[in-house]
This record gives C-alpha cells, structure tokens and sequence, in this order.
C-alpha cells in the first residue's frame, strides 16, 4: 500500500523560541520511504537532531516571533505481514534485553504501578499476544472515545477512573495494563489511513516472541495503514512538536491518502 | 582515590520470581574498576543483560523459593577532575543530542511539568551551572533529610509539597526543577565514600557545556568519592533490585572503603 | 449600601434531572433583603431546602428536558463594618465549638493537610488577623488570576503548583494554608458589587476572636459590597447550581448595581 | 445487648498541645448509654465541645509535654432492630433536607467525583437498599483486608486502584461509590463487638428511605453490636483524636465485652 501523507502545523509564537519537530516517517523495514519534505517558515536552517536513542527521526527548528508554520509531505510504501497474535507466546523477562527492559518501567503516562491490582484481576491469567489483544479489547469496550476530555496533564490513572480519552489515553492506559503485567509496551505516534477525522494518531507496540507488534486500542485505524513516526515510553517521549516556549496553535491538519 | 565496595542483599522469596539487578559498578573514564564479582545463592547462572541502552550494567538472576542473597564486591579508581560548576554555561537547546533530549520530560517520580511555575519564579533567571547549584542549594536548605519518610510511590510533587525526603527524594526533586527549565537532568544510583550511615545513594547529573556533571542535592557525600553503578530518567530506570514477583527484605548493607 | 441583583442561569437539558439552586442572598445581620424573587421555566413547584446546617438558603427544581432557566432578582441592605483586621488576635483551638471545627478540617478542594510544611515555613510565626491577611496577600502576589485555567477538579494542590487560578482557586488555597496553620477558615459565594467583569464571587472567611472576617484573596472586590450567598467547606458545599444529571451551559449572567 | 466499652489511648508529646477526642459514645435511640468516663493525664481540666453540628460528642484536652493518657470506660444497651434492607428504596433527591445534602458532595477521603463512570458501569442499574447492599458486596469481594497498607494520606482514590486496605478504606470507597450514583452516606466510627482483633473500626451509614441505615462493608463486625461514637462526612471529621502539634503513638487499646 503506497500512501501519500500530508501534514500541517500552523502556530503562533510571542517570542522566538525553539522547537522540536517530530513529524518525519520513521525508517523502517516494513514502511519504506519514497520521498519526503519538511519545511518550516523560519528563516534559521533547521537541525536534524543527532544520536536519537528511540527509533524515529526528529528535526530542531527555530520559531521566529509570530507565525509558524511547518509542513510535511512524504510518500510511503507499507508492507506489513498480518500476523496472528493470539498464536503468539510472551517471552521470559529473564530473555530480555536493555533495549526492551525500559518499557515494563513506568513512566510520566503509564503508571502501571497504579495498575497492578485491577491488571492483575482482570488479565492475571493471560499471557503474550492474547494478553495485548485482551488489554486492547478492554479499552475499546470499557472507555468512551471523548475529544477534548483529556488534557496534556491526563495520565493513564485519570482515563481508568473517568473511562474515556482520546487516542493517546487509549494508549497510556493499555501500555500501564501490560507493563503492570511485566509485558513490555510502548507508545507510537503514526500517521493512519482511514482514519476518520483524519489526525495525528497514536498507538501501541507489545514486545511478544519475536519482536515489537502494533495494536490500534481504539480500533479506529487498521493496522496494516499505520504509518510510524516516533516510539517511546509514552506522550512525553513523541510529542510531534515540542516548544519550549508559549505558542498559541493556529490550525493543524494531516491528510493521509492511498495512491496506489 | 581507590574505594573497596562490599554490598549485600538478604531477600526472602514466597515463590520463584526474575530478578534484575544494577549493582555492578559503571565502567566510565573517571571511575576505573580494578577487579569485582557479583554472586548470587540462585542455581541458575547469571545473565549480564544485553543492549543496556543506558549506562551502566544490569544482571538478570532467577531466585528460587525462600532466601536470595546477593553479594557484590568491587574495587575502583576514582580520578574525577573537580570543576567549577558555577563557571560553565549551560548549552543550547537546538544544539542538544537525541542522547541528551530524553532527559528534558517528565517521568515518573520526576514531574517537571509541575513545577514550572515554581521554578520560574525561584530559578527563571538563572542558567547553566548557576542554576544547577541553585537548584542543588534548594533542595538542601529548604528540605529536611527524613529516614522513612517516603515510599516507591512518592514522585517529586510529593516531596515539594511535603518538603522532607530521603536521597531519592531530593534527586526526583532537583530533576524535576532542571528539566522543568529546560535544564537536561538524570538521575544516578551510586555507591559513595564517606557517606553516614554508609546505603546505596542517589544523585544528580546535569547536561552543562560539555558533558554532564555531578551534583549530590542531599550535600551529604563528596562527589569526588561517588562510584556510579546506573543512570536514568528516574528511580524506575536504576533501581538496584527489580523484583518481578513478591519479597520481602532480611537485610541489607553496603561498605565503601578508601584503600589507597 | 443597597444593591440591586440579577442572576441567571440558562441550561439545556437533554433529559429530566433535579437540581438544587443556591442564588439567593443569605439572610444575615450585616445584608438585610428587602426583597427577592427567584423564577424557573420548570412546570414543577420550586422546593426550599430544609433544615439546612450551615448558613444560606438553597432551592429544589426540577428540569425538564430541553433549556431550563432560572431567573434571580433581589434588592438588599449591606450595612457592614470595617474592622482592622491586623488588631484582631486568633482564638485558641480549645475555645472552639462544634460550628467551627469543621472548618479546621481537609476537604475535597482544600487540601490543607498537603500544605502544612510550606505554610509554617511561609506563615507559622504568624496567628489570628496578621495571619489572614499574609495569606491573602500571598495569593495575590502569587497567584496569576487566569480566566479558563482551572476546572472542577482543581483543588489548592494544583492550584499551589500551577500558581495561577480563578476566585475558587484562590480561595480553596487561601483556605487550604489557614487550615494547615490551624486557623478556621471556610468558603462563600457571593455577588460582588464593582467585579468586573460581573460574575459570582468566591471569597473566604476566617474565624478571627470575636467572630467570622470576610476576605477576598483575589483582591477583585471590596469586601463593603460583598452579599453573601452560601457559606460551606469549599465549592463542593456551595455550588450555585448542583445538577443531578447532565445539561451543557448556554448562557450565565449576573449584575449587580448600587442603587442608593 | 449490653456492652462494656474500655479504651486507651497513650501517646508521647515533645511539647505542649491541644488535643480534641472523639472516643465517647454518642447518645442515640437505638443506642441508650448507662455510664461513662473519659479520663485524661492531664492536669488542666476537660472541656466538652459545645454546639457539635454533627452527631457525636467530643472533648477538648491540653497535653502536657510527656506522656498523655485517655482512658474512656462505658455501658451501653443496644437495641437495634434488624432491617431487610433489600426490600428499603431510595428516596428522591428533591425531597433531601439540609441535614443529609452534605453527604451527597465528595470529600477529602471520599472522592466521589472520581467514581462516577465505574459506579454508573457497575452499580447504575440499582438505586435504595439494594444499591448500598451492593456496593458493600463489592468491597467485601474486591478490597483485601491489609492491616499497614494505608496511611492518613489514603483517599478512596488510592483504595480503588491498590484494592486493599483497613476498615476506614472499605468506608471511604463505599462511601464514593454511593455519592457518585446520588446515595447519600456518611462514615461513622465506631465500638464494635466482635470485631477480631479488637480495635476502633469505621463503618458506613446510607440514607434510604425512612433514614440512615448502618452497613459495615468489610463484613468483619455484626451491625447490631455497633456502639457508634461520631458521624461525618469522613475520618476527617470524626478522628478518635486529633492532635494539633506533634505526638507519637505508645500504645493503644480498646475492649468491648457483653455484659447481659
């Protein structure tokens, strides 16, 4: 599936301040990319940011006093194996290796320490895939999808006892499940096709035997049209645009469209 | 300086559980291990953990039913060159790495998204090694060292509004006010001469120009005698013992002795 | 002083639910009613609340489904010393009745019990009237008074963390540090003469020798034309209009006009 | 039922403090007291509170610097009639007097605004006896009785997630869990025969038609030996001793023992 993407920010900014963009497709084996561009309204060369630990690409930029405005455009090419989750065993925490381990930690998002008693209740008697799938399953059954009831401040805590949130608490609070289980999740920022309203999308990845493997728990977008950007432990860790600075945002939009 | 470290664990499990320990010494340029041996009462082997994103070494360990005891025993060549903090700049942010940047969000225990405003107004006009000292020098006079005082649950919301806590405490804290200005800061497990009563302890690393320094908010430890085992974004990443499982402590106890 | 006082509420209902109207003026010896009137569309009889403990009056309504108003007229004497606050001692704890006690005590949006260090470090040379007015002033130095920054589940520990809030902030915080210090302090609603812009107000009173002292920690309004409405713990006990169901907001209005 | 009730407290003071005790057993119809005594160490005398608002008597104490004793002895007859509380609707909120709104508003510990959406999910379809026996049942079957597992920082909040606690846990969260569906209910202290090992227990009262009806939603002591002693909203309210400086605890007792 060849997909072209479109996406665009549009702020406002009292003062020059700098930014951390983190809107670029990652690069990786089964999502290849074919052609892309950011640009930004500012007169300052922007910074692709070097050594980046996580898997994803980010880009400093400095906003000017006003407008700001950053687009992204890219074409990609996803080939994704549909695979049988349910047929996937976990693997021993003893296996695993310092590039997995941050993930069962909890973090500013998923407190799975919070978590633990209800998890273990509820989820106790599962593992590997049929684990993630049942953690997925009870969110999309168990929380509302509410735009605008969550806030940068809402952690996985907050969207368990107020059952509802918008795709990043689908995902904080299904990450905070597994990680209270010592099964191994982390947040992806994506772009989606079909996606309906189109928008910046977030989901999860489950370390299971044999790799990361994504699950969408709000069921909005299929897998197989998940185009990722930047992974981490949570929201802190991907956000597509950090300003350390006020900014009043102006518009933003993405447009994920199939042109194969 | 050269230290002789003797650490002990006395654990007490009820069933077998995965163990993953940080208790082996940090191999950097200004701590030189000599000779050291980590041991444990389990029959199954040790696993060094493999692909430690962070620094510092970890080890997995399976303990059986009933008592676990781990030992670790290591002699090290400190030679940290003492800097005057007050004199370096901080850096800026467009030019900070992706090894760098992961420092700058909240985490768990470190919730620099709330404390902003406080540090702004206590701390927004200073930078670099100036605000790391200030922020240190908060922490020491304006907290009171509690034994007891605070739990695995206590982030650095807590400890600001209760004003007491123990080393980690007053790590989470300092890290919570760097961050929240911008200030790159993580958190370092470390064993440390002179410390009383002797006990694991916990400090601070801040990104100034040039690398990152160490800085003891508790002031109970002189840097140049701190032997760094982990580091991470907080006490979740460097925990000295993850226990997958349940236990409850015996006993526990650490040695740090000058030798040359 | 006479005031003239116009309230309304304009809410639409999206089915039947009962709710419970605290708008009319308390009947006190310093603001004497000459005479009110409150009107609903609802087909129902209103309901005057009995046996009410603490000082106010509030009223039962029905909504139906679809909009419901509610329509509060009133014209009332305000007829209130000055007293120099700064004279007034505290009163000792063990001179307290059973009406003061309870305001002594955390509640939901006070959380006095989380302020207590920073309160005696901030304000514990001080007592009685000297007291109030330090924390007061406080809040007004402190505090940045931002339309739109706090919801209903605001309690002073946000507020004392993000520093900034509406009239209800700054009186549950200005609650939450006399409480710590052991000094009585409770919340009122009122109509404010001269806010601007006109709204319902939320002030405090604290429990100086001699009897309950109206403060207003914002600043916004002269406590002379001050009317009071309900007087309770904090918001939870004095909500202008508490529904039992679910109704979204279209309009909220109140004057209030010097008449005399 | 007659009761012997014998209760000691006895505390360590570094220096002077008032102290206001709740130990003595409140004067109800279905609970006739036929002698008491609350005796103190202390040298000034005794001051009963005046004008309790609530239910329950309480008496103010000076504590010298040093040891401080209360001892309170009493009889009581108990003669509680048992109720089907099954078969005991609910009663409509419009008809709710000001003496039992208070009850419907979170608290402190009872965060009943953070309860709603699982309460509604869970317990939505009931309302009257059957709704309290319910969420009673719910905490008997889902909280772990965990003597140690939480402190005076512990809200319903806390409870809910970790799903343990003591006997003023399964209260608090009763109690969140009714107001959050519109069941007035209201924490109670308590003597309490049969209870294993003894000790003041908590328990909690629900407003049903024809009036407040007392469950113990940890199932450990029979309702008709309950000798009440304060009602609040809760612990907050009705602590067996509050102390207003710093005191630690030596030892603490309490017997009740049938006489009849």
């Amino acid at each position: 599936m060849r997909l072209r993407i479109d996406a665009r920010l549009d702020y406002q900014f009292g003062a020059p301040a700098d930014v951390l963009l983190a809107l670029e497709v990652a690069q990786l084996p089964d999502q290849r990319l074919v052609a892309d561009q950011l640009t930004v309204t500012s007169p300052e060369p922007l910074v692709p940011m070097e050594g980046e630990q996580s898997i994803g690409r980010r880009t400093w930029a400095a906003a000017a006093e006003g407008r700001f405005e950053a687009t992204y455009r890219a074409e990609v090419d996803i080939d994704r194996a549909q695979v049988d989750l349910a047929a996937i065993p976990g693997v021993p925490l003893r296996a695993l290796s310092g590039l997995v381990v941050p993930y069962l930690w909890p973090s500013r998002y998923c407190r799975s320490d919070k978590h633990r008693e209800f998890a273990v209740a509820e989820f106790g008697h599962l593992s590997g895939g049929p684990l993630a799938l049942a953690i997925a399953g009870w969110c999309r059954t168990n929380l509302a999808y509410t735009p605008g009831s969550s806030t940068e401040d809402t952690s996985s805590v907050e969207t368990f006892l107020e059952r509802r949130g918008m795709c990043r608490d689908y995902a904080h609070l299904a990450i905070g499940f597994a990680r209270a289980l010592g099964l191994p999740a982390r947040m992806v920022s994506a772009y989606a096709w079909n996606l309906d309203p189109p928008d910046f999308h977030a989901v999860v990845e489950f370390f299971l035997d044999g790799g990361w493997h994504l699950i969408d728990p709000t069921g909005l977008a299929p897998t197989e049209g998940l185009v990722r950007i930047g992974i981490g432990r949570d929201a802190a860790d991907i956000s597509f645009m950090s300003i350390f600075g006020a900014a009043t945002l102006n518009a933003q939009s993405v447009m994920v469209e199939r042109i194969d």
